[in-house]
């Protein structure tokens, strides 16, 4: 390589300048050239306007959206709708290495049922925590609808720290929902079953089956759920569906919403009319109003009933105590919203054509004047529709959910069958404008629309049918988020956006500024427990230790060798890989991949990740790093190698493949001494601008000084093999010099790009 | 719900008319306030012109991007840079069904190594199947480098169909690459290793450590690979590395580049230099060149050497059959890209600062004249490094791969270190321009960059670092895809891409109308084996059968049920569910989930999917459709329930929960009476226009068709008990035939909406 690092240097610096052009030139299009070819309108090129983000740029709002039966939780960024990251919830996914470390294993292992590990989930609706009825940034909660479960994601490095499994539920849909200081995460039922295990014949469900609502305690200093904290609240066999908490007026009530009253149970194979018939035939369906801070109470004065070891209040009692009403809803109804100052709670009935605006303080009189229209069979006060109600407005065919402006009384519904939004007045009770979308819109999202202070801006309509909107993919489409700027009286469709896995239902939306993720680790850390990992390990400290017949690797990760390269192990034994990323430079992950044994580990900068597995044949099993971390990525490798039982090694030294002699020794020197001449002019350049102003360039130049340091270490083995005559290793440990060189190289000019483009200045030194 | 249908459906035409403004107005923006208010410059808006795609609007090219260790491929548009679909390949992903019913189980299966089920892949190469060098659109193949595997995808449903084990190799990149009629796709090996599965100790790495080179041969009537008539040339342990195939002036060979020809074996943990250090030491690798259709002659002639049950040609009769020749190549190179008229091969080493310029011609003329340099230690003949050259030229720190334009002459070089892309000319060796990307760019692509006609247009560099591009989203950071405009001299950054999900190594980009897939499947399809299912069933022929122990359920999918909707087993069964989606409505999918048992189905319209598990436990299990595919969604749910092991049933009916009188069957019938009318009224609307003239319409006229005809069944069941004086099953059933008309209804509405915005004309009747 000689010098060439000093000459490529010069020509791109060159480049920087100027180039003089020798191919015939061929012409640049205008604006009106490229709308004319692309058949792009004025509006269109507005609605680019609002949306392109150039390179560099930021988003204002991050949407954390459910993945539907993907099991996971996507990330992506308002105007630009790009999709920023998957994060892995209920299903393993091995590129972050969920489900292949360890550490994350025993996260999905606490979502285990019956003892069965469960390998999907499918996710319905994300909530951010909340201080006083505010978005917080700190931690998001999602459920899994098929197998009730609730996870918990830290929003300080975007991980699954905890799944919870519902200990009464077969079936859940209302959650995840928090009260506004995120003391509990609200999980409802959807389809009734037994709360024990055993079976139960469909001819007991009146008596037997049971909806029920779960208030899961979050701590937030341990940043997990409580389960022993936690109780739920027994419910009639209706399929209880979303649910919403109260804030501000209503703080200390939460609502959740059903369909299905009539109990109807299908059997279209024996000739009994299908579930759908059954379930749609009477005009209202009960609005479920608890009095969760009393449910509380009552817990800790004892009055729970423990049932599968966990604190359920029975109908019994929540009718005694006075927590539990019901209020007729129009028909089959999907979203229940309340309004940001908690005053109105708005029902969307998808096969009624209206959304009903209950008022807080109208249900609240009627309760403290137990002031009851009736009881349903099981005994819970029914509050009369029209002495709760606010107003009806006729919004569309099929509206499913509400989502709340920041501009006073506008709220804005999804409409189903009719494929549109509609905006609305809810104070006036006053259709305001509509807008097709499509196709067949079930959850829309306003920025920050389900706290106390909607931000506006955008909407997001979360489309079932994509259809005819993208190039075509095969019978399985994607979805289409459709971006909705509403800034002004008119809803402006501005954006199209497909989702290329899973279907998700419900989102939500926080200012971009809130989120104060980290780039790094402390070095050998559990990402998982959020602790130190006990089996992190300092680079020079790497090891191997037999204890309890498993055989420990304490090893080590960076740019670009894993240590150690080589693992010998006998066959039938039990290896537990520990490797700690030791880098501290932003966005240095390092992967570990192994043939055969499903092992694929992602270790971000400063995390220890491991791998256990039995190794039950001899062989030769190659691994690498995953991450294309350096130049020198590939050569980022090594062997594990299984012996026989009993094999006795011969006594071979390696083959070297390669022999060098003090010629070669010198020669690879002097290279280096050349590329030190330009990395000092590098340096120069950079310590020459004020490039302490610049964070990344700090961090990058950080990096460049731990990468010079290995350089001198290699540097020093160098001249010691030299100095002994052993110009091998002299030409092997010069040549590593070398490549720490090459990568403090790279990070130096990374630094300069990132000055010239921000227009640092020349400093005096 | 009365005649509201017939209201909204008013309201939503008056909609369209006109809306009477009652809110104050919020002005809205114009183009010069949105580009103040986000900071755009006109270059930016130029770009955003370029790239936006308004609602509808199709892309010119889709790209097939490997997932990297997400296992999975993801498909993207051009310029819009959205991404449409991610592929399951090698890891199961419920949302697809993937790894969770048993027809794609038997798919990953295939892929078992060591009787091993793996659950990810690390994919790095797409390749698109080639017609005479140009992309045809058909297939897609992509490797797994950690499991040497090679899968099949079908571009006409995008799913994978096959995966095949490499029957020799331990580690592998140089996959997959298609030769010019998709003859073989072409695999190589990266870290040698023993062909056996034995232990064989590193210090016989020389004499017993191999590489290869794996043809598969691709049968193109079946849609498979056929490893029967596959073979493989063995190589030296060289780390192999990427490859490619001739075309065209050297059709008939392949070209596969090496690093690490020391043939270093490291040991960082026991002193010895890092495997980087000894990889990277010599000037010059090798470029391996072989004969592959004289190879497949000698397999023909019975010269191959069965290894593992498969074919290989040893190094000792490539060498004396004359199809096996190695070329040095500066320095630890990384691609190798034959140029589209098949003359050149352009080979980057990472550790030079040149891009190699071969011609393929003085090679040939070499070999034909016996001219060699010498042999390298197996006795491979080595060409002159010089005398094959057609030049060098100089492009930058750090270069990794190649890809050419539509113009003549004109290729791009991704530069790793120096972040930046080289545009050059290789027939006169002239660099033309450079640009920066953000950061550390590993391939790069180009539009049907690498067939035998690029179509120029765009260029997008794949980034391995995004660092400070996006929004933060923890320690994990996305990747980074730019998208350059290369139509002018001055290639010009226009989009940046996050990558969610994965890290991508290669990407392959096709016009979008090479492509067309299908949008449902034959009714009763195995898509994993392309052809009818043997558990497929019609609707109302659904059925429960025990065969051989196991209860096979046959039952389908439908807007809004699924059939059978109650399932009673006893406890300690196999029951084995089979569904087919009956529906022929495009992006009808509906999926299947139930509780515990891991079980989540999607079936698109016409597909057959099962899921075959063990009932171990008696209980309850809720089951549903995961896919929100009508109104009535949610209502489309059943039980599994599990009996204990003899369990007698008593002799007691369900408890209806609800019951029905004359006046609420009448009621029904006057309601759905109300909407057939507001049916007819669209139906009249759609048949007085000119629908026949687009498809998409017809298609819902279709759909509809099918929901009034189930309608009308449904009609006459509740007629027929009506007669009978059973009013409880009239009403249900008179509530099932409203819920078609819903359907209907939903169906009509789109199809008058498509009309609408398309301009449709009213046509004389």
């Amino acid at each position: 390589m000689k010098s060439t690092v000093k000459k490529i240097l010069t020509v791109s610096t060159a480049f920087g300048i100027g180039l003089a052009w020798t191919a015939a030139a061929w012409s640049a299009e205008s604006l009106d050239d490229v709308m004319k070819r692309r058949g792009l309108t004025q509006k269109d090129l507005l609605a680019a306007a609002k949306t392109y983000t150039p390179t560099g740029g930021r988003d204002e709002f991050l949407v954390f959206s459910s993945g539907g039966q993907s099991g996971q939780v996507l990330v992506y960024g308002i105007p630009s709708m790009r999709i920023l990251k998957y994060i892995a919830v209920f299903t393993p996914e091995p590129w972050q290495g969920y489900g292949f470390d360890d550490e994350s294993k025993e996260v999905l292992a606490q979502g285990k049922i019956d003892g069965k590990q469960l390998n999907y989930g499918d996710t319905h609706h994300p909530a951010i925590s909340e201080t006083n009825g505010e978005y917080d940034g700190e931690w998001l909660f999602i459920n899994d609808k098929a197998n009730p479960r609730v996870a918990v994601i830290d929003l300080k490095d975007f991980e699954t720290k905890q799944i919870v499994v519902n200990p009464i539920m077969k079936s859940e849909h209302g959650g995840a929902f928090v009260t506004p200081n995120t003391e509990y995460v609200i999980e409802a039922t959807q389809y009734a079953a037994p709360y024990s295990k055993d079976f139960v014949p469909l001819s007991k469900f009146n008596d037997e089956y049971r909806g029920a609502v779960t208030y899961w305690k979050f701590n937030r200093e341990k940043g997990r759920i409580e389960p022993e904290n936690s109780f739920s609240v027994e419910l009639p066999p209706y399929s209880q569906d979303l649910s919403d908490a109260g804030k501000l007026d209503s703080d200390g009530w939460s609502f959740t919403n059903s369909f299905c009253t009539e109990r109807y149970i299908g059997g279209i194979e024996s000739g009994r009319p299908p579930f759908e018939a059954g379930c749609s035939q009477k005009d209202t369906d009960f609005l479920h109003m608890i009095n969760w801070k009393r449910a509380a109470e009552l817990v800790a004065e004892g009055k729970a009933t423990k049932i599968n070891d966990h604190d359920v209040i029975t109908m019994d009692t929540a009718i005694k105590e006075g927590i539990l009403f019901l209020i007729p809803e129009p028909k089959s109804p999907h979203g229940v919203d309340v309004s940001p100052d908690g005053k109105y709670i708005i029902v969307a009935g998808k096969l009624d054509t209206h959304a009903s605006v209950y008022s807080f303080e109208k249900m609240k009189a009627l309760i403290d004047a137990k002031d009851f229209a009736g009881t349903d069979p099981y005994g819970i006060p029914i509050l009369d529709l029209k002495k709760t109600l606010h107003t009806q407005v006729q919004v569309g065919l099929g509206p499913l959910h509400n989502q709340y402006d920041s501009k006073p009384c506008i709220v804005y519904t999804s409409i189903y069958v009719d494929s549109q939004v509609t905006k609305w007045n809810y104070c006036e009770g006053k259709v305001l404008d509509k807008i097709s979308i499509h196709y067949n819109i079930g959850h829309l999202m306003s920025m920050e629309g389900d706290t106390v202070s909607p931000k506006g801006h955008y909407l997001v309509s979360l489309n079932k049918l994509a259809i005819d909107r993208f190039n075509p993919v095969g019978p399985l489409h994607p979805q289409n988020h459709q971006l909705i700027d509403i800034s002004n009286d008119k809803m402006e469709l501005i954006y199209d956006m497909p989702l290329p896995l899973g279907e998700p239902h419900y989102a939500v939306a926080i200012s971009a500024d809130k989120l104060k993720p980290k780039i790094r680790y402390s070095t050998g850390w559990n990402s998982r427990k959020d602790e130190r990992s006990e089996y992190r390990v300092r680079p020079g400290r790497e090891r191997t230790e037999v204890a309890d017949g498993v055989t420990h690797v304490y090893g080590t990760l960076i740019r670009s060798h894993i240590t150690p390269e080589i693992i010998q192990v006998e066959e039938g034994s039990t290896v537990s890989l520990h490797f700690t990323n030791v880098e501290r430079a932003e966005d240095e992950t390092h992967g570990f991949a192994i043939r055969g044994f499903d092992v694929n580990l992602s270790a971000e900068p400063g995390k220890t990740v491991s791998a256990t597995f039995k190794v039950d044949k001899p062989g030769v099993y190659p691994y690498y790093c995953t991450e294309f971390c350096s130049a020198l990525h590939l050569e980022m490798q090594g062997y594990l190698l299984v012996t026989p039982k009993g094999y006795q090694a011969e006594e071979a030294s390696l083959q070297e493949g390669q022999s060098y002699s003090q010629e070669d020794f010198d020669k690879q020197v002097k290279a280096n001494t050349d590329t030190q001449a330009v990395i000092d002019s590098v340096v120069e350049y950079i310590t020459a601008r004020n490039f302490k102003d610049f964070d990344p360039v700090v961090a990058l130049v950080e990096d460049a000084t731990d990468q010079l340091n290995f350089a001198a270490d290699a540097k020093k083995k160098a001249e010691d093999y030299a100095a002994s005559g052993d110009w091998q290793n002299a030409t092997l440990w010069a040549q590593q010099w070398f490549q720490y060189q090459v990568k403090a190289a790279d990070i130096g000019l990374r630094a300069k790009t990132y000055l010239d483009q921000n227009d640092a200045k020349v400093v005096n030194q």
